[in-house]
């Protein structure tokens, strides 16, 4: 799922250049960090990219040796179940015994090896069972950004890691996060899936079918015309909201690797790590006088910091961003803004 | 005087453009600024500049309607005893009764038909007693970066706003400084001068023989050659601590203009105004998101501040600067640090 135009990044996300598309965590995009993640599991020709309009041509650069046929355009963003009803019915089409994995494309993952076996262990669940299977991760903190789930009974002869779901809940607010981090239980919900492709088309058939009916049409027809009329008709709506919370049978498998879904520039300071003087996480030239605890990225102009504490300091070609640390996620009303003044060249 | 290379204006002030040649308080350089404040005083013609050889060509260019002539280029750098030697020595060649007004070429000046007037007062003092005239200006806080100046009785026939000078005080530490500003009677040494030609190459003979007795050779002698050779036999003496602590008929007289010597991004900040919301002070196209007491100036990119409070950020076209406002004076520490490294394009 390399779909959505993030803000969260400015002034280094773009409308045309979202998060997944940048190379945040290392030498190369996100979308291509995690391509590489999956294909030892599933094989290179078998990943699927589902993208907007805006970002085909950009996607299809970021993996020149990705069949051009694997990138899946949606003429519109419709959030997830629209994209994942949309890559489902074209594996469906050439293997419907298949089980499949979703993977958003902009998540930071550590440990690849675990990672590997953690998603292994679910596809076989998910082949074994015909449940939904999803990934959740042990909360460090009470965060109200993602939806909590509470695993209950364990599955069957998967050595305690995987567990039948008792309930989602969703974004809860400061007070039911730390609850639900007390609780030692809870797991957050990283939003990685694994299913049988004719497992969740049923559940999308029973709960969505607003969402599935036009798409199996528009993709039985195979032109993007079709596509684009199914599209203008398909609610928008979360896989979470509008297939798991609904569905009898979801089991979860407790992750062992590293996750982040990589929220804010805040996030990135902890991936990076502290690799500079005074625990600043720095890219780029700098030089740091006195200052702590800051993330600067500055791949083309030196950045001096004097005296300062964690600060975010973004140089893109055009634009500067100066923002508190804890304030990262404030990020997003500069982009109001600009929008607000019709300043579109930064946005 | 126009010489001398700060570094605290980085990373707008460089090397070949130290501040007086840039136009940090509004769209000339600090020097044109000068000339045009003290031409209707003196006479446009009868403004002589005395600058280093680095920055002689845009001491020019700033001011092409100077004669060339009236460009004194020094060979070297050698404190402010010097370069008034080598102007107080051109002056007399062609008027030896003449006055002369001293004014450094990178201060802010308020109330511009005050400070004419006051510097008028300072001429007529020191063609009318022969005595040196200094300006002082009313301490508003316990300096230690200025020398102050103890008035003592009145100079007669100047309305009670020209006073014998007791006592020169050399930069104080910070207690003596609240000493000083409680007396409510010790004045800011400023730096603007007032002597006759005469009377400032007499107590430079007196005092400093070692300064101006090679100097007089050279500009008799009127090469360039003898000129540098007289410089490097010059000591680098400053003209307070050469001869005007030292001379024994100096007066001061009261400034009534506004007067700051701009000696840090922090002191621009008072001198811009709080011009946005929350009192920061901006230049260029920026956007504060719950942002206060920020000084930007970015003439060509876009600075997005979120959440921060009394910071400087500076976006030059090579570097970025992001300072407590407090810690102003520490941007040498970042000049300092570039040079170690080597990376002499940045200085």
């Amino acid at each position: 799922m390399a779909g959505g135009s993030g803000t969260r990044f400015w002034p280094r996300s773009r409308a045309r250049v979202p998060k997944q598309l940048l190379p945040i965590l290392g030498g190369r995009s996100m979308l291509a960090e995690t391509c590489a993640r999956i294909a030892p599991v599933v094989g290179r020709d078998r990943v699927l990219i589902v993208t907007g309009r805006t970002h085909a041509r950009a996607v299809r650069a970021a993996l020149p040796r990705l069949p051009a046929a694997n990138v899946l355009v949606e003429p519109a963003g419709r959030n997830t179940a629209a994209a994942i009803a949309l890559a489902a019915l074209h594996v469906a089409r050439v293997a419907p015994e298949a089980v499949m994995v979703v993977l958003p494309a902009d998540h930071a993952i550590g440990d690849l090896p675990v990672f590997r076996a953690d998603v292994g262990l679910a596809l076989d669940v998910a082949a074994r069972t015909g449940a939904l299977v999803t990934i959740g991760v042990r909360p460090t903190h009470p965060e109200t950004g993602y939806g909590y789930i509470r695993p209950g009974a364990a599955v069957a002869g998967a050595r305690g890691r995987v567990a039948w779901v008792d309930a989602f809940v969703e974004k809860p607010d400061r007070a039911r996060a730390e609850r639900l981090l007390a609780e030692r239980r809870a797991l957050w919900n990283a939003g990685i899936f694994a299913w049988r492709v004719s497992s969740i088309l049923a559940e999308l058939r029973a709960n969505l079918p607003a969402v599935v009916r036009p798409l199996e049409a528009a993709v039985a027809a195979g032109t993007r015309r079709a596509l684009t009329a199914a599209y203008r008709r398909v609610p928008s709506i979360s896989i979470d909201y509008g297939v798991l919370e609904r569905a009898r049978r979801v089991a979860v498998v407790r992750a062992r690797f590293r996750w982040s879904d990589v929220g804010s520039w805040a996030a990135l300071a902890a991936l990076w790590g502290g690799n500079g003087e005074g625990g600043n996480a720095l890219r780029g030239r700098t030089v740091p006088i006195d200052s702590h605890g800051c993330l600067v990225d500055s791949p083309q102009r030196l950045v001096a910091l004097v005296g300062v504490r964690d600060l975010v300091v973004i140089d893109a070609n055009d634009a500067v961003l100066v923002c508190r640390k804890d304030r990262a996620q404030d990020v997003r009303l500069v982009v109001e803004e600009l929008r607000r003044r019709g300043l579109r060249q930064y946005l």
